[in-house]
């Protein structure tokens, strides 16, 4: 059985192109996943259809009602499922989160309005809070499509044979070598004499020399954590 | 003269619906600022459309051509512009970047590969380069729509002005705290108290000894940053 991922958001047509599109929309239609957009206010039993209320306590911004968050949820959940919120509050997106989600059977993603929902929806229907960056968006819909991207790339057959998740930026901790193609002279830039030796060892050697000060230069954070790692 | 964006990208109708629905479609449908995509392959001139070749010195995936992104800028860029190249090597984004970019007047978004573009087009043809976060997306066109959603919140009008940017998290250095609308007992559970007593001394107390518990367990990394600021 294939992934199957329902997502629930007030913004049901956002990720259209996102889930036809590109590699992941391929996948989608090989049955490699499935996505299912649910529209949050099919849950909204109101007559104005009212997704959100004014915060108890004062302050600015609306916040997501807890009604038709269980609601939804009751009625799409299933016992193995994990449910997920995306907010800038959550544990920061790692490769290794993706990949435990890529090898789950049934995962619902919970779009919510980015200034907040119901605290009660966060204690009693959601497993897990996820937040792609330290930046706020205007709502949660684009972070859930980021994290089915990152997924999909676990799924045995979403990449194709070409694609490889070796020697990437964040498989390791150090961040990418500099990569060339053709032409080996465009506009007077060559590329490095040592890629086009044929020697593999100095290949190798001079693209870990790079990755090393690029990460020094771009992600100090990344570097120490790097030299500590090595050091054990 | 509001934001003008130009997005390169291989996948172009991926962001139809991002560009259309929410809130940030509402602002460009309003003139706020304006979105324009571009398909990279018009600029590819070969046959077959090529836009990417294997790697120089061997190696996984395949690598970006320089040709048809340096035509494509050639015809796109302005005096003034900023050219983004979104990769996981970048800077990461932050609401400074985002705000910074919301006061361009140009800018254009470069989605690559996200295994590699030529190092050359880094070189000489984008001015910045920035991460949305430690992952990795199966192509860069998410990743610019993630930062034009962050970006958009920091245009005048785009949010509406029920919205707010302010308590939120990350324009702090602190995650959020709790909140809670009606109904006030919903199954059961019970808004805290001190949210209902009027007393908005006691409500900010309360809130800020939340947000230091909570970005204390989810977060250490921002809570030593915090402490730290804290203290000068």
């Amino acid at each position: 059985m294939p992934l199957h991922i329902d997502l629930l958001t007030l913004f049901p047509r956002m990720l259209d192109g996102v889930l036809t599109e590109s590699i992941l929309g391929k996948g989608i239609a090989a049955n490699l996943l499935s996505v299912k957009i649910h529209d949050l206010r099919g849950w909204c039993t109101d007559k104005h259809k009212t997704a959100d209320d004014r915060p108890f306590g004062g302050g600015a911004g609306m916040v997501m009602k807890p009604d038709p968050v269980f609601a939804a949820m009751e009625q799409l959940q299933t016992p193995a499922c994990r449910r997920i919120y995306l907010t800038p509050d959550g544990v920061p997106l790692t490769p290794a989160i993706a990949q435990d989600l890529a090898m789950q059977q049934h995962v619902i993603f919970l779009s919510g309005h980015y200034e907040g929902i119901d605290q009660r929806i966060r204690e009693k229907v959601i497993d897990q809070e996820i937040s792609i960056g330290d930046y706020v968006l205007t709502n949660g819909t684009l972070a859930a499509a980021v994290v089915i991207d990152a997924l999909s790339r676990f799924i045995p057959g979403v990449l194709g044979e070409e694609k490889s998740l070796t020697h990437e930026s964040h498989t390791g901790t150090l961040l990418d070598f500099p990569q060339y193609t053709r032409p080996a002279e465009f506009r007077g830039m060559s590329v490095p004499e040592v890629l086009l030796s044929g020697d593999h060892r100095k290949i190798e050697a001079w693209r870990h020399t790079q990755q090393l000060e690029k990460t020094r230069q771009v992600r100090p954070d990344l570097f120490e954590k790097h030299r500590h790692a090595s050091r054990h």
